[in-house]
């Protein structure tokens, strides 16, 4: 089969940002490492008034275009990965499309679009659509562009609001990739949850609790499924991207993930002196002693060397960008991926023919794990991306800034604010039409 | 490539009955032929009290299986399609697994579950996506389990009123299917279009007129792409399924169907010497002229005894459920492809091996046409469908019921009433749980 996956990537930031320690701890009145420390977390990227997922999408994929000269012909397949969509019947990359062919000759009239709902995991389950469609030969020599965007705002006053977050992930799923070959073997865990959902409801209802405990549990089996075809080993992987709600919450799905993988090999024995070997279910009476000997046995490894070096070198790296923009929800485990990247590529470090383990997750609840092989062309591809200058060009709003923005974006509130940046270059929002459909435009 | 398609599919219809000529005629004093003739619709399958997208997707879903003899872990993946969806993060497709995981030992922890919306055109993309799974040998053996479900309501009042529906079709797609092959070729038309969307409203916001000019446009793309990888003849199908939001849509794409492929064939020049041949743009000095003359000739077209014995033989055996049961959404193209082949089951057509023409559609817009090849195994599978005792057996409701039933199922409204039928042996509805989800029971 011909190597198919991610050709290239672009990032897209809501164009506000949020800062945890110097706004949101200081109106909260709250110590500033509850957020930078415990969560792992220094700030929130926010759309600005003209700013929604089909901004975001839009203009991700117009940068991914122009950089990789593509005409709309090259498309066979627009998929669009959301949960923050404002139609229940009108699919997101019919919007996105709408606004590529406003500024591209040509027209996408021949390529399937959709999209796809599942919380956090539909951007991954987009592309693994892209890439089977690539594989059984139905894409007529097209690439697929795949987008994940959100905004993921909760209510004012919800646990939740310090993980808040909005931004685009556009990525090109073609035949010999310059990014990553997209390996077949996947891990599914899947359970009917109610750890996180949204019933009828823009903001969701959230199960704080429940939701770490099914993470971890939907991502263990979805460990199990994957090494049920392929054995793995800690060191096979260069890095492990995970699905980032907020990077706290990775350090316990890494932990976890890290004693499963290790299990019964080399490592294993080589912390045993220092730790013993890992608690086996045959050796409890019942389940919760088990599970506690687990717990134990967890605490101890992730105060080890071996583990504290595989994090610093798998983990972190990955955290580094999603620590400065809060939660994309559907884009999250792409930011992962590329700040992992970046920061490879910042550091010299080597990763050709690397792989990468990506651990994709949605509350509902489903995880998915599959291996990436990083492609020769990677260094290339991560240099053309322009995240610093992103981030750095946020416009830091104060709290009462930040009020009338919430307002702004939720759907019961009818707030209409100027905005506090000046578009340029860029897909904006440009009021509602007669039939209520969302109106783009492109500001030169 | 192996062969890939539709293994079985199941039917799965709402319980109620609106009948069209006796009940909505009736009390909106209109002659019952603007429905019966006109739209081509007799009656509209509405959800009773205890039922919805997901009891009735779990339903279908749990007589193919019984039907079929499938345990949970014969299914790898499960793809709900609905624009009826009332959660904007959690997919129906957990809720349906959590459904059947109450009634059989297993579960389905390892299967794939997801969620496509595109209008009524997702089913018909979830097939895909299905197909292409198992194409690339990801599928580790196992079948995938696509269903499409919707209710398919209007705002009271609403000129679309009258073609509402309820009602799911499941869907086994395996390697070497009983029922058809779904070939890989695939034409597609597509574009921003705002005929029919539900910005932000459960009910939809739609331009009658816009909508069927649009069916058509694209329709008309996706034929053009189609032909360019297959040429076809009218001979060439059995039966052409439509998109059936009312049979009086399908009369109009049929003959524009019928034009297009019969250009340029032995058909055309057969029909010369009663109608002329087909205006050819070239001929005409503007658009205008050239859509005019097109319009003549359709129209003459259609008056034909050929294309009258082509309609009859491909078209009208796909309208017959449809026109019991209103428009399922995304249900719809695939009621139309079960309504024909029990058409030719019950007729003594042989279908083996023949030749389906699908045309799906959504609105939004996008069409998309494929052909499936019939199975020798078809008979038996459509033999095994209880369509009409379900149809029959709907408890057929008054006027003051309809209105009442309609509230039921209105998200702005909290009406409750006694349900009109008495659940057995199926999934209800059974109120909402804590985090305002929804909750499920098996009634024996």
């Amino acid at each position: 089969m011909t190597d198919v996956g991610i050709d290239a990537a672009e990032f897209r930031s809501g164009k506000l940002k949020l800062d945890l320690a110097e706004t949101f701890a200081d109106e909260k009145d709250d110590d500033p490492a509850k957020y930078t420390k415990g969560l792992g977390l220094h700030a929130s990227s926010f759309p600005d008034a003209y700013e929604d997922i089909v901004t975001m999408a839009a203009n991700a994929a117009k940068r991914l275009m122009d950089r990789k000269g593509l005409a709309p012909e090259d498309i066979g397949r627009i998929d669009v990965a959301t949960e923050s969509a404002f139609d229940h019947s009108k699919p997101v990359s019919t919007y996105v499309a709408g606004c590529l062919e406003q500024v591209y000759d040509g027209d996408f009239h021949h390529a399937n679009k959709g999209e796809r709902k599942f919380a956090c995991i539909a951007g991954t389950q987009s592309i693994d659509d892209a890439v089977n469609w690539i594989a059984a030969g139905k894409n007529r020599g097209r690439a697929a562009l795949v987008i994940a965007t959100d905004t993921a705002l909760y209510e004012r006053g919800d646990p939740g609001e310090a993980t808040q977050g909005a931004g685009a992930v556009a990525m090109l799923i073609d035949e010999d990739p310059d990014l990553t070959v997209i390996e077949p073997e996947q891990g599914f865990g899947s359970a009917d949850e109610t750890d996180f959902l949204k019933p009828n409801q823009q903001f969701p209802s959230v199960d704080g609790k429940r939701s770490m405990q099914v993470y971890l549990m939907r991502m263990r089996e979805a460990l199990e499924d994957f090494e049920m075809q392929t054995p793995t080993h800690p060191d096979d992987f260069a890095l492990v991207p995970f699905h980032t709600p907020f990077p706290g919450m990775v350090r316990k799905a890494a932990a976890l993930g890290y004693r499963h993988v290790a299990r019964d090999t080399d490592v294993e024995e080589e912390l045993a002196e220092e730790i013993g070997r890992q608690p086996r279910p045959e050796a409890f009476d019942d389940e919760e002693a088990y599970r506690d000997a687990l717990k134990e046995y967890t605490d101890k490894l992730t105060e080890t060397d071996l583990y504290s070096e595989w994090y610093s070198r798998t983990i972190e790296p990955t955290l580094e960008v999603s620590a400065q923009v809060g939660n994309w929800y559907t884009g999250s485990v792409h930011v992962a991926r590329i700040g992992g990247l970046k920061h490879a590529r910042e550091n010299g470090i080597d990763l050709d023919n690397e792989q990468l383990l990506v651990c994709s997750y949605g509350s509902g609840a489903q995880a998915e794990i599959h291996a990436e092989t990083v492609q020769p062309g990677w260094e290339d591809e991560i240099a053309a991306l322009n995240i610093d200058d992103q981030l750095v060009e946020r416009y830091d709003i104060s709290w009462e800034q930040y009020e009338q923005i919430h307002d702004v974006h939720n759907h019961d509130e009818s707030t209409d604010i100027d905005a506090y940046t000046t578009p340029e270059g860029e897909f904006v929002f440009d009021g509602w039409g007669r039939m209520g459909e969302r109106k783009y435009t492109y500001v030169e």
